[in-house]
Formats: structure tokens, sequence, C-alpha cells
């Protein structure tokens, strides 16, 4: 995390803010939970490299869950409305947050967003919300949400050594979802082996190969979030 | 960039740090460029997501200069020597710099890292160093390090909008390495729309089409090289 993890020396001021960043974060991503719990939505938090498929994931699970869930998404980028309009064009509820240069999503733009998306669901609940990240597997790590799920996601054309490169996203998850399963053939990604890695840093992670384009995984993704849903209150 | 690009309200003490952060990390960046450029060195920081084939763009390049030049490579990881261990086995002298959960790397590390490669060569210069910065598309580009070249990757998997959502690595960079052009067939993603938004963030840059594994475009890469080294003090 940036300047914030404490790397280096002579930083003893900047971790001592940080702290205090990281301290308000919490609190605040534990109201965003509790108004959550409060309207019965499970929140999923995707974190993931820029172009992991993030956005198309959801496109898939859209399709597949929309007509029987109320389907919230906060879509988290630096700049642009580009993943919103995708969402949208799938018929589910979206707000873009534009970080403006910051790297990851804090539980304050999230409380923002949810104010913002129920604005636009005139008193309906949501049933799901995803948190689509900033694409960026290191610091979005570090900030909780608010999330019932924090999710994973490393594309095969990746490699397979991402998680001993980048542990703490898979510490902190509880799924890692690869993507772009159908792009194997031309890669030489080991599934075996990424799976090993990811178990080394968290046994506790559940795995689930998919491919957007085929629809392979995509059954294992969506009965996961259905059980997710129902162990939530 | 993490808490440091102003995001956000009360932040004005993080801010203020940040600031003290980037203008020491300037300082410093200006000193390793000094050095560099007294022992005729050209320095070239790579960014790029995780997985955008940095470390197998700079295995192809040493496999084509290696003979020609001598090469240094400072690594840059948040944890693992992995990719260290890749570029050694090219015969290229190899540091790694792991920065214990940072995602970028700074001017300081740099320096320390070049103390490290010099102690290697027993008084003999290098002609060139790669700086391969940590996997992240977005802090990296907020710090100098003292490079003469600064080259963002996008590989064809992630998508032609990459420019768009992350405009500060394609502003601050002078060359564009689009990488694994032989995926192009399988994905969505059109180089002339790539090209277009990189050049609608920054109408100065060089853009290259690539691919590590069919050798695609690594002619015109290593040529844009060599021309750089010349430009060079």
């Amino acid at each position: 995390m940036c300047d914030t993890c404490g790397c280096g020396e002579g930083r003893r001021r900047t971790i001592e803010v940080n702290q205090d960043i990281l301290r308000a974060n919490r609190e605040i991503a534990l109201d965003n939970r509790r108004h959550l719990d409060s309207t019965g939505t499970i929140a999923i938090n995707l974190i993931g490299s820029p172009g992991s498929g993030k956005t198309t994931l959801l496109e898939r699970t859209i399709e597949r869950l929309g007509r029987r869930f109320r389907i919230g998404v906060l879509e988290g980028d630096i700049e642009t409305e580009i993943d919103a309009e995708r969402i949208r064009k799938k018929g589910a509820v979206a707000v873009q947050l534009t970080t403006g240069g910051a790297c990851h999503l804090e539980s304050s733009l999230i409380h923002r967003g949810l104010h913002e998306l129920e604005g636009r669901l005139d008193g309906r609940r949501l049933d799901i919300l995803f948190i689509e990240n900033v694409g960026n597997l290191v610091c979005p790590s570090f900030f909780e949400l608010g999330e019932h799920l924090r999710v994973v996601l490393v594309s095969v054309t990746e490699g397979a050594d991402k998680p001993l490169k980048y542990p703490k996203a898979f510490r902190t998850s509880s799924v890692f979802v690869i993507t772009k399963a159908d792009l194997i053939p031309y890669t030489d990604f080991d599934i075996k082996k990424a799976t090993e890695f990811a178990l080394s840093i968290n046994p506790s992670l559940e795995t689930i190969v998919t491919s957007s384009r085929t629809g392979d995984g995509i059954d294992e993704w969506v009965d996961l979030l259905i059980k997710a849903r129902k162990r939530t209150p």
C-alpha cells in the first residue's frame, strides 16, 4: 500500500497518519455493513488487476441472476464511466465511483455510492450489491468496505505466480476466481500451480475456474453467490 | 495514488506528508539520474499491471542485446525473488527489490539497488539498466526514479480502454508497448482504438505492438532502445 505500509525508514509520521486513515475507514465500513444487513443486501467486493475480467464477469452474473435478484453495482475507477455504462446495459442499477487518482475504493466512497444507488431505487431494497474495485491487485486489499464477501480475480494470461507476488489480496479474500480460462491453450498457465500457490497463502480460499466467453464455471460462481446470500442476515 | 492524491476530504495532513514524500523522492531521483549519467548508463522504467508481460519482454530483450551491451535489472516486487531469478538465467545482472507491501518503487530503493548492482559488477559499468516496477498501473506513475525513459505496458487481454482508465501512467511515459499481440485473435482487442486512446492522453507517445512469444515487434522495440541509448549522455 502506497506510503502506508511502513516500508522504508523515517516514515513514522506517514505510518501514523495512515493508521488513522485505516481506522477511520474501518469504522465507516462497519456502518456500511450494518446498513447492508438491515436491508438484507449481500455485498461482494471484487479485487483484481486492470483487465482481469471483473466487469465481464459481472455482465455474465447479471444475465444469470438479474431476473431473480435485484442487483446493484458500484463501479470503482480512477476515471471514466465506461464500466457503469456496460453494467446498465445489462439491466442492473449502477453508480460509477471515480476516485480521481486514487488506486482503491474506501468505505466513505461506498457510503456515498450506497445513498446514490438507493436514490435510484425508489425505496426498493437490493438483494445483491457488487462493488467492483479499482483495477489493482495491491492497494484495495488494505481497505475494508463493509463487504460480506471479498473475491480476488486473476486472468490466466497474468500467470500462476500472482498469489505469491500479491499475497495480501489472497490472504484477505474468501474466493479466488480464475478468469479467461478459454485462453489457457495459448498460455503456459497452470491451474494446479495457481491453486496451490493461492492455498499456500490462504488455506480456506475457495477457487473457481471461469470463462466469461464460453460460460465455463459460471454455474459454479452463481451457485456460490446464492449460497453466500443465504448465509447473510 | 493511495491516500496521497488528495481524494476525499479532511486529508490535509496526509496530502502535506505525501507532498513531502514526493519532493524527497524527486531529489533522490535526480541524484540517481546524475549517477547514471556519470556512468553512461541509460535507465528504463517499465510500468504495467501484474501479468502484463514485463519480465518476459525483458527476457527477450536480454536475448537480443545481452552480448552487445552490459545489462542490469532492478526487479521490483512486493514479495518473492521469482523475477530476478528469471532474468539471471538470461545472463544479466539482476537485483530483486522487494517492497514488503508497497505498491510501487521509490527512488531511495533504486539508489540502494544501484549500489548492490555495482557491487556485483567489480567496477564495470552498465550500458543499460532496466527497472521493472511493481505490477500496478496506478501508483508507480507518481514516482520518478531517475529513469531516462518511462515505458507503459498493456497486454491485449487487458482491453483497449486502459489508457482512458489509467491516464497518469500514459501521460508520464514516452513509450507504450502493447504486449501479447499473439492473443489478439482470441480477444476483442482493437489496436487502433488502444493507440487512439493513448494518443488522446499523450500525443507524443510512441506505440509498439509486440509479442514476446512470436517475436513480433521485438526488432522495433530493440531499435528504440538503441536509439534512446545514443541520445543519453
